[in-house]
């Protein structure tokens, strides 16, 4: 998607350990027009496989799949990274590992909220190694959902896990794939 | 706003600690017809206001902000409850104590995406001691950014937060406003 290309472009940042910077529009600071074109560019992919529910991981997946959902006219659930007072009742529950963050999670998903009559587009800001996105497939999978595709807002293709997931048939889309960055220059797949 | 609070009667649940868990439509399952509605709501009320940044916490209060950025046009940013390697660059940050999850965290926000141009509308999913609220507005202040309000899904009135920024002159609007509650009745403020 060209217009979130230019933004990384032109804002974006890359910073030690691999990580690309994209708060200033996607991720602590949300461009909401960005946001919104990005939405229906995933609606536009997705929009005749039947998604009646979105599913994502807090913090930084919740603003896209939202947004998303408005087009879908469809409920957003996201995923807890530990399981809350305010979560009650059995869970849903796989382990990720973030190397971000370089700790592990469980990414917990109450019962009552993803079930058998689920057709599930999984929604995040960023795919790298796909630990994330496994964990919510695998929970796709124990809820007897049906999963209609994933789709992401920034992929680093150099880390592998979109490539991993396309070879599993996974239907994957995400609006930029990068093959490359350092410093001074950040190279989209075409 | 009725709609809310008939969700809050039909869907909502008193769990112990006088916890409200709102999971089937308000956070964690998000219902995006509701949503967009509460959106629209508070925009009625402050759409006079001048706003041009909207400032929230991570993670819940985030669907609720970027809906209302919709029809505000404007960026929002989300609080992080602690610097992660994609933050750089130097931060506002004030304390704030969870009752919900008993511990405290420091809310950050990067200085770059806040400052003396703006004007600030605080949204959060819940309003009850008026800790994150606080802790926003000392950031808005740090800043030298204007306060144009404060925006809230839940009130829990009986905790008192809400009262006591009211009595602040804080232009605070909850979309609904709690003054009692135990497992088999939610009373509304009128």
């Amino acid at each position: 998607m060209d217009r979130l290309k230019h933004a990384i472009q032109e804002k974006g940042k890359v910073l030690s350990g691999g990580v690309l910077k994209v708060g200033s529009f996607l991720n602590n600071q949300i461009d909401i027009k960005l946001l919104s074109e990005m939405g229906k560019d995933i609606y536009e992919r997705f929009k005749d496989c039947g998604v009646n529910k979105i599913l994502t991981v807090e913090a930084s997946g919740i603003a896209i799949a939202v947004i998303t959902a408005q087009f879908f006219n469809c409920n957003a659930v996201f995923a807890k990274k530990s399981k809350t007072v305010n979560v009650d009742g059995e869970t849903y529950s796989a382990k990720c590992f973030s190397f971000t963050h370089k700790n592990e999670n469980n990414l917990i998903v109450p019962k009552e909220y993803l079930g058998k009559g689920d057709n599930v587009l999984i929604i995040d800001d960023f795919l790298a190694h796909g630990e994330a996105v496994n964990a919510l497939i695998n929970i796709v999978g124990q809820a007897g959902a049906t999963l209609s595709g994933v789709a992401i807002a920034i992929e680093k293709g150099f880390q592998g896990g979109g490539d991993a997931l396309r070879k599993k048939g996974v239907n994957l889309y995400s609006l930029a794939v990068i093959d490359s960055m350092d410093e001074n220059k950040v190279v989209f797949r075409d």
